[in-house]
């Protein structure tokens, strides 16, 4: 039982052929198309296969418009009205699908997202890879004194080190032991012929979190935004954000008209609340803003944001 | 405002090219990509964009399983086992797109099926066309008395033929009605300057839910045989089976592996209850038949089947 | 065949019985259980069911946050927090389920919402009422010269009642029609023993969009909020509104907590885009404010809102 | 920090109280309403709130019939056709909300599901019991020579007892380096002054995947159905099927109507191919059967059911 090539021979052979299409092709996708980008230590993502472009976006939109918007001709004016008005439906009509490789805890998160397809590589047929996700350094950091469900601040470095050192040690032990469970050696072959092994389904029991699985991932592009808006927030787990990061450049080549509306008005834009918004005019117009019952959350971010 | 026309020269332009891509394609969904096919008497269905083949499907499957799966090499035999075992996501990572031309009535039932992505043509922003379907006289039928939501049987031509004449007449009428309530002529024209005539989302309540709408629909292929098991079914109504089977053709052109699958294991297939199984399992066996207690109903329906 | 009653003998009797329950009960709800609200001219809006109150969020976003969340120990503290920080789930996990009677238009509109469970009367098995929606005299405007999909401005009152008078005259045409196709009398007798009649599912293609359909809808308050945000938003239809209007009234007896939390992160909110922060902030700060680049429709608002 | 109650006061005092309510209610629900029900070793299933009962699915089911189903007008034999000819959308009208403990593998293949509203218990924010799934001896099995995916036949006692050992070793194994990393003794204080500790969402890394978790969960009555469908079948893995199998009696407290037509009509019924039909069709009629291509995996399944 051999490790599992990332490229089998039938993605190999379609990364080298090129086929005639009548469809709408986007030519700086096609040219990453299949080719695994990086994620942490062991991970991937990579694209194998997308349907339509900005003008998709467009075109959907407009049979719901129909005669009416003469005046909303510009594609690009169009999708960052659609985007900052919340129409959502159009972006619905453009689907991409991902190849992708992620420690299961990051991939417990990962499905929380429900409006997505997924097929994942499963433990009951097959046997998982030695690939456990190991932070570096710098990424080991205590619990958060600010936010109650992250890390930060600094950390000692050699009690960083030996935080390493363990889960790399735990890592190991685990695998050794899912082989002993499963009664095969490092090659997959049968370790002891007096032995019949536990089942795949109840061996991989032993494998920790940080552990290595793969799925495929395939997903609108709406609700693809909702998700890198949701994963590359700050709050979000610093794993996780690593794919979220990297996503975002494959839909900046894919649909650059609304990655930038994307950015502008949903990534990088402020949701206030009514009475923040009453305090802000206030502000700006210089009037009273002590009767303001903002929560101390909300102003001390306004006040971050706006440098009052 | 001239009627919009089915093309517009953007698809017309599309149409005409051929693009390099390094995606799956599929040379016969190729061939008719962007064309209409006619249905009823004023409406299509046409393919506009289309992601991944049955090869697709496999490939998705196998991530699942893994290396454990050498022995179901065959692609037909896994998308067979697939289908009949109800292993639905990998039928999920294919999607396409299409754009229909269809009655209110009928759009009234489709929509129903909720997991797909629409984007429909807006009276409130644009003008409907004067175009409603009328049916031929052939399917101008009684209510039915066996099936209380459909309609069989015969009628006196004479009788079918006034009943095609009212519906005729009554859809020009409610036509003129919107246009006098829009303050427009036959061309789009404002008609009596001194008017300002109603708003259009209000001036529609008028068109009766024989009038045509239109929209873009895409889905995910395990969604879409779903939808066509339920639509191509007896029992829904003869409108949406013109359009369910239009479709099924397209499925068979684009993913036949599947097609074949899916109409031997659902579309073709029994559903029969445990008492039924007891019952066929006594009768093959010659034992005594009549102690079991199958629904009247079921029965009949065995008895048809299996010439009992 | 007799007109239907909104309360059947079965709803009349639950209505005055009173049952014992361990599950959460809201006493304001339980109050108005099963009774209509009137909307527009025939349509109503009751509540039939309901899971949860305020508490039972906070009892669901206490599991995802476990041990860590000491602090945050004010239900309608961490209310606030969830909404205005997008964390959805907890507020799935309360639903509600009404029957509505709505206006085909409304509900076409309405059934977008995809998230959402559903029965419709169905005109293929029975006959649809007599009613129509006709709109009153305030509400019957033209197109409005602003909003490219909404009415707006005045209109000449002989105008306005001749249209009413159009719709009422067409609406009871088409009702009559509908009848003869049906070959029933007013009172749903067979009108001439010679003719067999349409069938149901053909003879209702002739009664126009402004005819009232009834369902069953179901939907979780986290779905149910998005429904009313973007239904009660000025954009919306004002036949919608008024449902939607209806439907915020009995959120905020069921969940007075959440309505808060809503109507002041949601309702009443701004979102505003990345450039518009930093224009802002120049403003605030007097700095130039000219070389930001906002849309002149962004803009516009943001003078409105500020009194820039 | 110490260990959370499975009941907390709060749900203790609901448990003990009795409202009164107008919505349907269901004694045989009521009575076990918050009470755990064991599953494996350390989780447990209970029922939080529920919403309709069998007479719910009806009433939803009449509005979509309206006037023209007098003739099925018994609940049972409505509740029958529709589960048996998959009018699904009544059954969406109820709704339960469970409070489950499982091991992180039974989550990972139930989350799968995507039509349930979900609330898991965070380990970025707490800290996870001391719970692991220790499988007993009789479930401790090889990997199956007849299903790929499964565990089957014997294995050598003393074989099974050491892998059980070696499971509950590495388990506490794994828990103490998790407190390690989180620098804490047994009791959740801090052990090491001197250090500051690895944030939570990094110190779960080191934890097995048969670690236990807890979650709110709620669906609809056909989502459910169809979840126990899947996982109440011999193909599922078996510590799932427990789950399922405690899920089947609450639903027959809940819904007996419902429950004894899904047993019937799904999880005991038989689908068979179109090929099938034709074969069984000849087998009665003592036709030759030798030119059907049967599948041999469908032909073998005949046999067995039917005593070929």
């Amino acid at each position: 039982m051999k490790k599992k090539k990332i490229e089998d021979s039938e993605i190999r052979k379609i990364r080298n052929s090129n086929f005639s299409t009548k469809r709408v092709t986007v030519k700086k996708l096609e040219n990453i198309l299949y080719k695994p980008h990086k994620a942490l230590d062991h991970g991937f993502v990579r694209v194998i296969d997308y349907m339509g472009d900005d003008s998709s976006i467009v075109q959907a939109a407009r049979v719901s418009y129909g005669k009416g918007t003469k005046k909303l001709n510009q594609d690009k004016s169009l999708i960052n009205y659609l985007l900052s008005h919340r129409h959502t439906t159009p972006f619905e009509m453009n689907e991409i699908k991902f190849h992708i490789k992620l420690p299961i805890f990051v991939a417990r998160q990962w499905i929380r997202h429900r409006t997505a397809n997924v097929n994942e590589y499963s433990a009951r047929y097959s046997i998982l890879d030695n690939e456990f996700y190991i932070p570096k350094l710098e990424n080991v950091k205590p619990q958060s004194t600010l936010n109650n469900q992250g890390r930060g601040g600094g950390m000692n470095k050699e009690e960083g080190k030996s935080y390493i050192k363990t889960l790399k040690d735990h890592s190991k032990k685990s695998y050794d032991i899912y082989n002993f469970l499963l009664n095969i050696d490092e090659d997959g072959n049968i370790n002891d012929t007096e032995k019949s092994g536990l089942a795949r389904e109840l061996a991989r029991m032993t494998l920790p979190i940080n552990s290595y699985t793969q799925w495929y991932w395939k997903i609108d592009l709406h609700n693809l935004m909702h998700f890198l808006a949701l994963r590359f927030d700050v709050h979000a787990q610093y794993e996780i954000r690593i794919y979220a990061k990297i996503m975002l450049e494959i839909v900046k080549k894919w649909v650059p008209l609304t990655f930038d509306a994307f950015i502008k008005n949903r990534v990088e834009s402020l949701t206030i609340s009514s009475e923040a918004v009453r305090f802000l005019k206030a502000k700006i117009n210089k009037k009273n803003t002590k009767k303001f019952s903002i929560s101390k959350r909300e102003l001390d971010n306004l006040k971050k944001i706006f440098d009052l």
